[in-house]
């Protein structure tokens, strides 16, 4: 196989989460279930929950702020930021204006959305090291935040439980090389298109075609979905590993998307790797959607979980279905 | 100044069109307008829109088969859809993989959406200059389609005579360097944010934190929109060419973003380029949002206008406020 390792460097991480921590005991409540029956369930101690009148923008930009001040780097020194949210502010203009709005960026800099639903920030890394190694820009802001919160249907258990709210943000650079991707694969399988999804939001379903307000909640088929997924995973790690030309027993720490407990469960038998090496803070965070992936990033990189020199996964399941996954030397 | 050129070479493109072409008669008599009004107002003699129900992925995958036809290339030959629209199809998950549904493309291929509004097409081709030549991609499809009808405020006379939909697809590869970009240049002026937008669509806008109908359409305050980009556009020209290391003489070719009649007379202008640089197919299609641009390149290539080795130039203001323009030898 053909390699071509990308240099990249993180530079900082920064995140941002509501004020509103909802703990599984308050939902046990306000569900009408037993005491425990939430946490139980749902794998899940807290997540957080913006208020209905909360921005996205705002959160994002906290984030991005929260990166910037983490290693000392003027906003002036940013010369791109690329959005890489599942969920849109609104369908005109992007939301990377809104951020850089919010932000009080500085005027003209240069700013998109990038997205692959709940893997935004796999294809993000991979866009952003292509472009820092054609010379386009020289430090990218990558910022994901999701407010699931906004779309929860409560009349649905399963997905109403394990959804939470926050942002993160990446700072990239070139780098000298020493850090770098050794590879990224990103896989479409849009027959499970209709198994994840809120249907509202763009020209499917408006007022001139037709909607309703049911068309504004995510709609999860939990069980075909996962059902989909395990069987496309064990033979598209086989690539990702092979493209990147390392073995499973290489890699030092994992960070998956934080889908469900479930998947992180799933995660962890398949990759047959300890505790210690995949990254897990959902029982404190839920699925945050987008910004699920940067978020378990920050977390590992605080947290002292990224070894130099040793090789690191990001990976993840989304809507779509999307399978992404990368692998880095940090 | 420092410059990079990055090798990408357009080796197909193509376009689709929903059925129903409007004329700007029809919309004297559907407008209670005295015969010619529309014209004259708009510059328009027919735009397409497609019926409230149809569907954005279905043109967009129209176009991308044409572009596969046009040039005898197989689907299995692509391995990223980058989709480049201004509106998505749906909140979650991304356009993307409706279109790579909707054109039945081999299962697992690559897709992500990249957003910059109605110059996202040049966002795209940033991008896939980027991945083409960190070797993540060898042949990515571009594709934007838009259905600007869906959001039109019939009530607001100035902005709803100019939209038209459509789709348009360019497939690019890396080539051998002769084809190559000299230089882009992404500037976002957040501060414009309001005077363009449809604000319902993702987190801002919805049943939960509140919206109504009107928040689905076309909000545009057109003077301000342009005097606001009329006061960045000859700094941002003169960066432009700066970045590119040439002249406007040496420009054979500008493809605007198709905004309006007014923008396109003042790029003219402004520019002071002969018409036969200038593609200006708007009278013929209006302005198709994201569509617009690489609508103007299909017809710039299948009209014998780009002169080999002779610099052409896509440029675009979109909502945001964003100024996108690309300088590349085609």
């Amino acid at each position: 196989m053909e390699q071509h390792s990308v240099a990249i460097k993180i530079i900082a991480t920064g995140i941002a989460l509501p004020e509103t921590r909802v703990t599984s005991d308050q939902l046990d409540i306000q569900l009408g279930k037993p005491k425990g029956y939430v946490e139980k369930r749902s794998g899940i101690t807290w997540r957080y929950h913006a208020t209905p009148q909360a921005s996205q923008a705002e959160l994002a930009a906290s984030a991005l702020h929260n990166a910037l001040t983490a290693a000392d780097l003027s906003p002036y020194s940013i010369d791109l930021v690329i959005c890489a949210c599942a969920v849109a502010i609104q369908a005109l203009p992007c939301s990377a204006v809104h951020i850089l709005r919010a932000a009080a960026m500085p005027p003209g800099v240069a700013g998109f959305d990038i997205n692959s639903s709940c893997v935004s920030f796999i294809s993000a890394m991979e866009v952003a090291a292509g472009l820092l190694n054609s010379r386009a820009y020289r430090r990218i802001a990558i910022v994901s935040a999701d407010l699931a919160s906004r779309g929860i249907d409560w009349n649905h258990e399963e997905s109403s439980l394990i959804f939470g709210d926050g942002a993160a943000c990446a700072i990239v650079e070139r780098g000298d090389g020493q850090s770098r991707i050794l590879a990224s694969l990103i896989e479409t399988w849009p027959e499970g298109s209709e198994l994840c999804e809120i249907r509202a939001g763009g020209t499917r379903c408006n007022p001139r075609s037709g909607m309703c307000d049911s068309d504004f909640l995510f709609h999860m088929q939990a069980k075909p979905l996962f059902r989909y997924a395990s069987s496309l995973i064990e033979d598209y790690f086989a690539r990702l590993l092979y493209k990147s030309g390392v073995t499973l027993a290489d890699i030092g720490t994992v960070i998956p998307h934080q889908a469900s407990h479930l998947s992180l469960k799933h995660m962890r038998k398949r990759l047959q790797v300890p505790e210690s090496v995949l990254i897990d803070i959902y029982r404190y965070y839920g699925n945050q959607v987008a910004a699920s992936i940067p978020t378990a990033l920050h977390e590992a990189i605080t947290g002292n979980r990224l070894t130099p020199g040793k090789p690191a996964m990001l990976i993840g399941t989304a809507a779509g279905l999307t399978l992404a996954g990368m692998v880095l030397i940090p």
